[in-house]
């Protein structure tokens, strides 16, 4: 990634005025993020995309080719950056960084899970492929979801050499998450494997030890894992930073944590210099409501933070972890010249945006006219799956008139209990009963052929729906229908299987509502914004039919996350997380 | 230089208590640079030289065979480095590194530039060998002084493929320093191409840029010149911090610039997360009266430095900009145990020093006992001279009775003026004259058959002696005899020519003192102690002899530094440094 011997002439010229720049930046108030300054009287010239100079004045840089920009005393910023997080769901990687853009986000440390998990390596490629039509910059990480844990999950695999290969890739920056900390803490020979050659090839490797502490914590650090993003309290959030972790705190769709973890931190005064500021994704309903990172920046600054802190939180801070510093993160010589225009410090108010010196967002909308790839018909049909799947095949015979079952229950948004209930045959069969808020689960293999279905039960999702059916669930993303009637489950199961993936609700046999999931069932190709609509629309149903939720849709996908606590489901059985290991629906039946 | 997959697994087998730790470090006050606490009640676990665990209670990971040290309520602090230094002059490396260890340094980012001026190739890889033997951590810099500027130094030289080999070396962190930072803002096409070969590789390139500022400035940090350690006023430190440099601030031999860099910066509250705290080099005399890193601690608090901040910026600030943030730099799970116990913070007294777990210093003396290597005799005898210097030799002839001289004249330790006299000849030659000042100055050959020898003049410096010599100086290390008349010169130089290189200061033939340094002409062989001493001894006498420097020394070693103003003296010739020319003796001769 570093320049070449061309770039590197063409920019010390330039900085000495002997060949003239393509801009020149002059009359902000520009945020220093290295020195922690705001200085007037500044000018940033910039050439073939980099700076070349900062300084009182680029006057030796100007020609007649030279644009000038004036900012009219706003703030002028580095370009944001988040440092972990996932562009893969309900819209196309390309949508999320059109949207994103407009929020001052000009970087993204981002996993290729959603595809590789369906694909494998041809899907990080894809991903590669994707996301470098894009003017953000996305960095990208070698997932370790592929899969990551072989006893319970059911997704596409890298073999050592393509892992290998992957990161070798420029566009690539290092590897993880490794969510399943569980293993490495037992030594897995895969995971040493590959976490070996990430650090021999000098990569980072990003943590997520949600859960893990003291002990198992260290040993998580002492394999070089260097980061983590889910401190969900200050005390887990000081033991991280406190044992050399760079610590990331997270306010985005899936969880809002700034508050339980980076108040305190303030308040207690600890170094917050290896703290970042990341979302882990956002949905395009919330990035519509509430922003991107400069809504995290706002956020951060609400709860106490100078705008100083904030801002170098998701820039120099990111760039330093990430072995950027050369390329991105402050406002300074060779760096890119990604910069962000600002109204307003506190509100964080995103005024227009340029990336290699280019603008490419004003007033909230991108400006950017490139059109995205076109993927292949096969990764547009993907989900392996016929529309013909009928109400008995979600049957679950059981002979004896009484039994118990092993049933997911929902504890909040993401943590499960396995509770055991007693159930009644009923014609041989065990049967969802709505006024108990006792609904099936059952979880399809996309993978093999044979169609195989995983068959459970939950409790606690509360929408009085016949079926709602979801291909986007962490890490599978396998077909997935959550139903109180075995009719409506084929039917959403037929939906679904129809388009390739997507998010269906039915009740007696209508469809509600439904978002087409062409690209390998987890994310739509249309915009951004009417998929923010599909999305609100599906969530507002389910709350509407009784779902606690303010977001129903999230406790469905995280029913196949095998590393939370405490009983999950994916194509390969009931899975009891923190034993790993597949454990039976019937409580009596020898696992 | 990461871990393997076998040291992985010993350490989270460690860490989890599944194999017994090696020592267990109990009962201190933890230095934490991460969060910036300091933390009692914390046990550190060490297994093979690494860090397993730190937090409440090691007990876990305690066996029959554990050593439990008790710290007895002293602070622990990582290991201090020294982000930016040099070892080969005066003692060889290995004696270096035996007296910095005992003031709490546990590594160093030095360059070999003495050995490679001297030997090319061969004396980097005899670098790499020497400090391999010792356990203090050399992350060593790859030469750019072969030579700084090809017109105007004569040192050995390294080819593109020797350079690029030498970064592959696993003991090589980066390259650097580039002090001829000219050159770079002209474009030079060999500093092109290699500074592009070390960032290809990923490598850190450490700059030197005394004097640049703005556009110059901003040229060589465009070019991925990441840090400087010559800011001597806070101007010029806040110019490179904001500019994006990672910015080193010296305490050292050469010059001692906290009070003016670091005081001012403290008070203007800039951040100084991208400060580091650097020697640039300690001589045997100065670390025996002021200490090493501790004392850099010491006088950065005792400028108003936190010594919290102060530590930080020897440890963990270090260890980021050079790319070992995962190996030193703080107290944390995977990281080496490399620790100093300090009696007080403010005063950073240091009781004791282990390195990878292991006892390497006490009370001020190093425990080390490990021999170090003996070097080829070549490298020992290395000057290329005979003793058979004769008087005649340092002649100056003119033919005219009357002419003008480009003189070097010293304004202090450093910087010189080119100042015009005129002189009047005696019977067809031009002598040194005591009454005003006039030294000769003879810098020889050391490189090629023929011993060619570069006359000149010195005004200032002031000690009424026959002649001074030198093979210590920056970066040719060629053999300097400066002097006030030529059969003194030619004594000094024949008991310089007969050890292989040194110090020498003779009067009316007789040695007055003398330093032998075997080594390449440029480190003695003998104790630090001794060593320190000699020089003691060497300086004291030039002051007596009415020297009006501190070292005097100092100002004959910088006589070759071609990238300082004004005029300097290599065995290419006099030279004008602003205009990068060779320039003649006499004024009025054509050059």
């Amino acid at each position: 990634m570093a320049q070449t011997k061309e770039e590197m002439r063409m920019l010390i010229r330039a900085a000495m005025g002997d060949v003239k720049s393509d801009l020149i930046v002059t009359g902000g108030k520009v945020i220093n993020v290295y020195s922690g300054e705001i200085l007037s009287g500044q000018e940033i010239a910039v050439v073939q995309g980099r700076i070349c100079y900062v300084g009182p004045s680029a006057a030796h840089t100007r020609g007649a080719e030279t644009t000038i920009v004036d900012a009219g005393g706003l703030y002028i910023a580095p370009g944001f950056i988040d440092g972990h997080t996932h562009i893969g769901h309900y819209c196309r990687p390309f949508e999320h960084l059109q949207s994103f853009v407009a929020r001052g986000t000009t970087a993204v440390v981002a996993s290729c899970d959603e595809l590789a998990s369906v694909f494998g390596y041809r899907g990080l490629k894809l991903f590669l492929d994707e996301v470098k039509r894009h003017p953000v910059r996305v960095y990208s990480l070698v997932s370790m979801v592929v899969p990551q844990d072989p006893l319970l999950c059911n997704t596409a695999t890298f073999s050592d050499e393509e892992f290998t290969q992957a990161l070798a890739d420029p566009g690539v920056l290092g590897a993880g998450e490794i969510v399943s900390w569980l293993r490495l803490t037992r030594c897995d020979e895969q995971l040493l494997e590959r976490i070996g050659i990430a650090r021999a090839n000098g990569r980072i490797i990003h943590g997520h030890t949600a859960g893990a502490r003291d002990q198992k914590l260290c040993a998580v650090a002492a394999a070089g894992i260097s980061s983590c993003h889910e401190p969900i309290r200050m005390e887990d959030a000081l033991e991280r930073l406190r044992l050399g972790y760079w610590t990331m705190l997270r306010e985005g769709s899936l969880r809002q944590d700034l508050e339980q973890t980076l108040k305190p931190m303030i308040e207690q005064k600890v170094s917050l210099r290896r703290v970042m500021l990341v979302t882990d994704s956002m949905t395009p309903d919330d990035v519509e409501k509430w922003g991107h990172m400069d809504h995290v920046v706002r956020r951060a600054i609400a709860l106490g933070l100078s705008p100083m802190q904030a801002i170098q939180a998701v820039t120099v801070n990111t760039a330093m972890y990430s072995g950027l510093d050369q390329e991105i993160g402050g406002i300074a010589p060779g760096r890119f010249a990604d910069l962000v225009f600002l109204e307003d410090l506190e509100k964080c108010h995103v005024r227009e945006v340029l990336i290699g010196g280019e603008p490419v967002a004003r007033d909230g909308e991108s400006v950017i006219r490139v059109s995205p790839m076109t993927f292949p018909a096969a990764m547009t049909d993907s989900l392996g799956l016929q529309p013909n799947v009928s109400a008995d095949m979600f049957q679950i015979p059981c002979a004896a008139r009484e039994s118990k079952l092993r049933v997911i229950e929902l504890l909040n948004s993401t943590i499960t209990a396995e509770r055991m209930i007693q159930v009644t045959s009923v014609s041989g069969f065990v049967e969802a009963k709505v006024s108990e808020d006792l609904m099936k689960v059952a979880v399809f293999d996309r993978h093999k052929t044979g169609g195989k279905i995983t068959l459970g039960f939950l409790k606690g999702f509360g929408a009085k729906v016949g079926a709602v059916g979801l291909s986007v669930n962490l890490d599978e993303n396998a077909l997935m229908i959550v139903g109180s009637n075995d009719a409506d489950m084929a039917c959403c199961a037929n939906v679904l299987a129809e388009c390739g993936g997507g998010i269906a609700v039915v009740n007696r046999g209508e469809v509600l509502e439904k978002a087409e999931f062409r690209l390998a069932g987890v994310a739509s190709l249309e915009p951004w914004k009417t998929v923010a609509g599909r999305l609100r629309r599906i969530q507002s149903c389910l709350r509407e039919n009784g779902a606690p939720f303010d977001k129903p849709l999230s406790p469905l996908s995280f029913l196949t996350f095998v590393t939370l606590p405490t009983l999950r489901i994916t194509s390969r059985g009931l899975i009891n997380a923190k034993e790993r290991r597949i454990v039976p629906l019937f409580v009596d039946e020898p696992s």
